[in-house]
């Protein structure tokens, strides 16, 4: 597939970091970006950028906060053609500690939300393009939302001044015919938007759903390096790379990153296909459960994690 | 999904066996064989048929050979829904090795061969249809086949008897829109026959892809617990139970079979989505060179097997 305004979002070190509470080395956050530069990566989503006051960091690695120190010290003044992108929760950041854009090397906020909270969202979305960024908004956990109310928050975002709107499977709970419904909702509500996705792996389709919202007209596409990511994890930027076509974009830097680093974290760190994030998003459950699960020493509990999950369900009843 | 023609053919003992030599313990093979009882999976594939003088059992466990005494040990007199069906290539069984229906628990004969065997696997498919078998020709590593030849192949199969034909994807190299092609083909030149799909898993579409060949109207879907198989593996026989919505699919035996053997076993052997897979299935290569790097103490270079794949390419040229 080549097709030029397709842009690829490298956010290893953002949902990478949800597994390991952002505490990469230096040198690991580093290699990731010469890799991203060298393989052509038009975006690396290098944290989330939250306050200072909201968490610690005791607790959390420099990552949770992308403090413009920290990110320079990785990036310098990114003379590159990798733009770099930040996450933001709705209400984890003060627009006081967003500095404008002419003294920030961050290119990009990205705005995550839930339904509920789209008109926070898209405050925040014109607050930092007021600011000079460019800005999306990524609506989380949207195979829980009706479409009824889906639509009210289309119109919303289609009366914003947003360019770029994401389509997030949170839950890795989409098959493609989720994909084609939610694509097409997506485009005729938002003429002149980008579409982004960003989808995960519990049912091993967090590729394949990328490669259908491609089919389908999305031009920004996030992955991870090996999948990294929280639970499941997600879309791996090496399948992408090799899938795309254009000739800018290149496999071996990135094998070299993996080789170097994430291979051998991933051996201290379980995220990718596990039963605990299956049974989840076959349920079009919220991972919080699984996660704990694979957190706790009966992990490798199948069965025994199916039947609670299913007594929840039923309690519901 | 659920069209009551759908059969699911569980061949974890079978492809997963390429990765041990078949070296099962007998509780192994007999709680895969429970799992797909009790999970209503439609058949199990429980090994390869081959005749005893051209391989020794002193390398290979008995589902390399399938005897009637082994499978008898294991299926007893198979007074199930779950049909046992067993794997033959073609020149490694004697026609007179193979006794009549009424002697055998064995339901069905799968002929895997290449494209210029194919009258060689007619002859054998007719050959145990006629003594009471079902038989299904696996028409191998098609995706190196040209589209002249394939139709051709597809030519001699419409004139046979044979009632069930495979689409396999041996290099794990196609995406949908290769699965749309070729179910196109095989479907227009075959009418009246079930096709079948095999898919491995190099580029973490072998679920997508059966997905897509189900709505493309297949009716055989071949897969394995937590994906066993050669080099990156097949479809998960639990992912593909979990999409499926006939009530007699159950996923809970899956994955009781799974915690207890299938697991881990994967701790020791390693099939799944690695890089020298992902690097041959991009190609669309054999992953017999994957595999070799895969048992060589250099398994996590990737940058090097990539350099040595991309040289040995360039020699062709």
């Amino acid at each position: 597939m080549y097709r030029k305004e397709l842009k690829v979002l490298d956010c290893t070190i953002r949902d990478g970091g949800l597994m390991n509470k952002w505490q990469f080395s230096k040198e690991f956050v580093k290699d990731v970006y010469t890799a991203c530069v060298d393989a052509g990566i038009d975006y690396m989503e290098i944290g989330y950028i939250s306050s200072e006051d909201q968490f610690s960091r005791d607790e959390f690695g420099a990552w949770k906060f992308c403090s413009e120190k920290d990110v320079r010290e990785i990036v310098g003044e990114n003379k590159t053609n990798t733009k770099i992108s930040v996450l933001a929760d709705i209400g984890r950041i003060k627009y006081t500690d967003i500095r404008p854009k002419k003294e920030s090397v961050i290119d990009m906020f990205r705005v995550a939300c839930y339904e509920y909270q789209i008109d926070k969202a898209i405050e925040l979305a014109h607050h930092v393009m007021d600011k000079g960024y460019e800005a999306t908004i990524n609506l989380m956990a949207v195979s829980t939302v009706t479409d009824r109310r889906l639509d009210e928050v289309l119109v919303d975002v289609s009366k914003s001044r947003v360019k770029v709107f994401y389509l997030v499977d949170s839950f890795g709970s989409m098959y493609s015919e989720d994909i084609q419904h939610l694509m097409k909702k997506y485009q005729e509500a938002l003429p002149g938007v980008t579409i982004g996705f960003h989808g995960h792996n519990n049912l091993q389709l967090a590729f394949a759903n990328t490669i259908e919202c491609i089919i389908q007209g999305a031009n920004m596409l996030d992955a991870t390096l090996l999948g990294m990511g929280r639970g499941a994890g997600n879309c791996t930027t090496e399948l992408l790379v090799s899938f795309l076509k254009n000739p800018k974009y290149k496999l071996r830097p990135l094998l070299w990153a993996i080789e170097k680093h994430v291979r051998p974290l991933q051996k201290q760190i379980d995220w990718g296909y596990f039963m605990p994030y299956l049974i989840a998003g076959a349920s079009n459950d919220h991972p919080k459960s699984a996660l704990k699960w694979m957190d706790s020493d009966r992990k490798e509990e199948y069965v025994a994690f199916y039947d609670q999950m299913r007594e929840s369900r039923q309690e519901l009843e």
